[in-house]
């Protein structure tokens, strides 16, 4: 360990972060801690450095970085402000999306943008456990939160479980309500991954993003209690608006940490 | 619902989807499901377009989503190659880095980058729960998988609990391991948010990766059994090679869905 003692003290580990780096960290903290509240204007750029005691070309490559990180709404003619906090969705749970915004106190709704029957493909078809090009349905929901577009999600279903599902109001109920109360089937178990990706054009033209902003990918999928699966999810959230949390319980610490 | 009822079966939502986008998600859930392996060349443009009855001009706006989505690599001179799988952490568990990766057979190795002592600032504070101003370690260290840089941590710890950490070897230990073979103290239940933000010059710079490249940024705040703060992590994956998973079990979806 003497490498690693000896550096420790020295000038080497200081200089390793910079100025601007720490001014950015600072403020992304104050954000995170609610001190910087959300939709405030920042002071000017002169106020701001004078403020924290640096020059005005580090505070403005501080800047970047919380800009980069979606925390900052740059109004032109007007100044800067801190972004809206993110909102949170339970990792390890499944919350219907619509209860769990209204219970935040946002208005949430949804459109359908797509709906299709399609064949399924090997993947789709090995992930839902039907035969290849069986036939399922295919359709994207866009999601709202006080009429901003914040989640491009995208379900798919076997129809032979499902049969006359565009009967049933895919813009105002959840799927797996409608899968309940309609088909009996009552959804059991799942399995999630979360990925962060860039927004392709596509993705970026509905939720009114720039392309390459980050999302996150959520995929999903559902089984009923006898391990069949009903749906596979993949679910795009506007990384600006959202984060994930999980909590970890004391067990799970000590059996894994 | 007979606005949606009338839509569906018309031509309205079939041309919703470009056809760019659909043999892009074709060729997602093909790498998905390992039909297309990773590290496997691409045929060329020509051969691939006819392969998939699509004109070049289709296959190359399909094959940018793909791009986007970090699952090829470009080899100029060369071709197109199908990017490495990404590699899975428990969301929902804390399973020691270097352990996970291994089991997974990959060789892991970490770097102390900085080590700093600070004070803490408000919002530190308030998250370890000590005074403002108090003294705390600040650590970041880059972790790699066969040699390839792919997370890089930043750990705040108060000092007073911890008294010469810099002592052990924060480059080849696990530090829950030191915190408890060391200071006794077993972390006992964490809390983690996961959000996708995009690499400023300061991280794409470590990483090895473009400014903008999607992270997964997970923050951490684990706490002994008293409750008390151990550890403030801020941990940035790469999007490209990792994915957190988590499973809903079927109380939770009872409770919740």
């Amino acid at each position: 360990m003497d490498s690693i003692t000896n550096k420790i003290g020295g000038e080497r580990f200081e200089a390793a972060v910079p100025l601007y780096i720490q001014i950015a960290e600072s403020l992304l903290e104050r954000i995170a801690s609610g001190e910087l509240p959300p939709e405030e204007r920042l002071p000017s750029e002169r106020e701001l450095s004078q403020a924290l005691n640096v020059s005005r070309m580090t505070l403005r490559a501080a800047l970047r970085v919380l800009d980069n990180k979606g925390l900052l709404i740059r109004r032109p003619g007007d100044g800067t402000y801190i972004a809206k906090p993110k909102i949170e969705r339970q990792a390890a749970k499944l919350v219907p999306f619509t209860e769990n915004m209204r219970s935040r106190g946002y208005q949430a709704s949804a459109r359908l943008i797509v709906f299709e029957r399609r064949l399924a493909e090997v993947s789709v078809a090995n992930k839902l456990k039907v035969p290849v090009s069986a036939p399922v349905y295919y359709f994207q929901r866009l999601r709202f939160i006080n009429k901003e577009p914040v989640l491009l999600e995208t379900c798919t279903m076997p129809i032979y479980r499902f049969p006359n599902l565009e009967e049933h109001d895919l813009e105002n109920r959840s799927i797996y309500e409608i899968v309940e109360t309609e088909y009996g089937i009552a959804p059991h178990h799942s399995e999630q991954s979360l990925e962060a990706v860039s927004a392709t054009d596509f993705e970026a033209e509905w939720l009114g993003i720039e392309t390459g902003t980050p999302l996150i990918l959520e995929r999903r999928l559902a089984f009923d209690k006898d391990d069949f699966p009903l749906e596979y999810g993949h679910d795009l959230y506007r990384g600006d608006r959202f984060r994930f949390v999980t909590e970890i319980a004391p067990l799970e610490m000590k059996r894994d940490a």
